[in-house]
């Protein structure tokens, strides 16, 4: 069984110091695999979720008709912390409950689900690591963390560094919600959200995810939807009150916004960091990404020894590495497919 | 004099119905005038006024060193309905005051201005139109419906139709405002302004106001500013911060997300509208304006029978035509030299 109501496990660190000081006793990764670990652990597939997305939104590249293959593969996704599924706001006792839940950087989920992948599931190699916009800057941060373990990396639509742009989308994300009636600086009653802080945060979303010509073409058709505001509603205000817990929603804000792999111990840039993967990468912004865009990726490509820029086309933004369009979603498989069919980079 | 201090005049109209079917009895157009007005007042140009903009905002592209000399050229300045100084949910008392002021389009902006032009000044004749923005809506505007009149038009950084992913940008804006405490339906008192909702609104639209490329760049420290959270701050929420009445920024809000010179009577579509232009015209979209694309303006001008498309170059996005940077404003006062000194279009 796959999906939202699927069965799924949760990996228990007693004691998960964060890099900023603040200690989780304990911490907690919830995970869902899919395929089976083979007899010598050499087929694990790491894919983590993206900005507020579980387990369950990472499986339409997952299929016995995609590259991710789980008869061939074991395919783990980690929920990142702070999406309500692994440790978050929403879920952690007093007194690190709510607004007070600690700073989560990039690292410490790199931290955790390495913990998860070695210390539990025994498993000492990646065949590859991939992502999805904050995915894939998980993905950035374990090739520089982990570059003995991970032979491969597809990054789609996301950076090893956020750039100040996309952190001025994020600070006005938080600036709407944080102003909003009944956020009450976090303290909000748990059976009432700030929903009108939680619409405005999808509205300003609206925006960003999707381009300017995916609007003005009204590509919002093909996902069934009957008018813009119909699309505004239906998927992006629907998209943020489905559980999305604020305090939640912030907490990823803030790993996202301080996303960086040259701010990783023994590094002195962000140049040297990238300089350093050795996995073979190849590197997919969208075309029309509005807050990666592939000048950016470009940039990062340019320091990597072992990598290829390959731009998805198309007006879907940033949600072209989503999945909510068929041809985006066969334009990264196909890539997954030769990125794992090559060489590894170690 | 010059600037926010000097004196300017107030142009009443006693009835003045909308389009939308609410009378304003008065409604003021306050304006600003430049240079003298010849004998056979053949020398006036029209130069509206922007979202949230003052008169005293589009003195930059006014001067001696300017094609807009106002030795050679009488240049009026109206304000837009809604900004506060001509009327506006702030200035007009009950029962059209706040909150029940009424929906102000871009057709009653002209209406407003033609009289003024007409009626009070006795012009008959503007050998141009231009403006920055929704003072280049207002321009189209003019275009369309006052084509025995209106000789050139250059509208910098603005469509004769409010497109759709403008529109979510927009909205976004409003969802913001509207959902900070302290907004109250628009009915917060006129000493107690819902700050935060401000200042959400002034981080969103820094998001949209330059391109990722000016972030990146820093082009900031240009404007004199230390840091990108010195730059949110000390440009974008002081400017929200200075005197923009929540109310009135919704006004000129709902202005802008209406814009569309296809639903001019007499006309059946956008397209229609823009056939109709007689006036020539130099339309300058920013090659990197996030809400105003250079293909939108590629569009329009396709349609239209005397308009070249002249993109103007650089990153810094919409407000290449807003006068922060000076190779942006040269760009623009070239063209509007050259413009000048060419044919009319009637």
């Amino acid at each position: 069984m796959t999906g939202r109501d699927a069965h799924y496990e949760t990996f228990e660190i007693p004691e998960f110091t964060l890099e900023c000081g603040t200690t989780l006793r304990p911490a907690h990764v919830a995970y869902q695999t899919y395929g089976e670990l083979n007899a010598d652990k050499s087929n694990a597939i790491l894919y983590p979720t993206w900005y507020s997305g579980r387990h369950w939104d990472n499986e339409w590249l997952i299929g016995e008709d995609k590259a991710l293959d789980p008869r061939r593969w074991f395919i783990i996704v980690p929920n990142m912390l702070g999406n309500g599924l692994s440790s978050s706001p929403s879920n952690t006792p007093p007194p690190w409950d709510r607004a007070r839940f600690p700073r989560i950087n990039v690292r410490d989920n790199v931290a955790s689900q390495h913990r998860l992948v070695t210390e539990h599931l025994g498993i000492s190699t990646l065949p590859l690591v991939l992502g999805w916009s904050m995915g894939a800057g998980q993905t950035y941060q374990w090739a520089v963390s982990h570059p003995e373990m991970v032979q491969r990396i597809l990054p789609f639509c996301g950076s090893p560094r956020t750039a100040p742009h996309n952190k001025v989308f994020l600070d006005s994300l938080r600036a709407a919600l944080t102003a909003s009636v009944g956020f009450d600086g976090g303290w909000y009653p748990p059976d009432r959200w700030p929903v009108g802080g939680l619409r405005a945060f999808a509205r300003i979303y609206a925006g960003w995810g999707f381009s300017q010509a995916f609007y003005w073409n009204e590509a919002w058709r093909e996902l069934g939807f009957t008018s813009l505001e119909d699309f505004a509603v239906g998927f992006w205000e629907a998209f943020f009150l489905d559980g999305r817990d604020p305090n939640n929603l912030l907490t990823m804000l803030d790993t996202w916004w301080a996303g960086d792999v040259g701010a990783t111990p023994g590094f002195g840039s962000t140049e040297e960091a990238l300089a350093s993967i050795r996995a073979r990468a190849i590197c997919m912004p969208a075309e029309k990404d509005l807050y990666f865009p592939p000048e950016d990726e470009e940039w990062a490509v340019s320091h990597m020894a072992n990598a290829e820029l390959r731009v998805i086309p198309g007006v879907w933004g940033h949600f072209a590495g989503g999945g909510p369009n068929r041809a985006d979603t066969a334009f990264i498989d196909a890539a997954v497919g030769e990125l794992l069919a090559g060489p590894s980079g170690i």
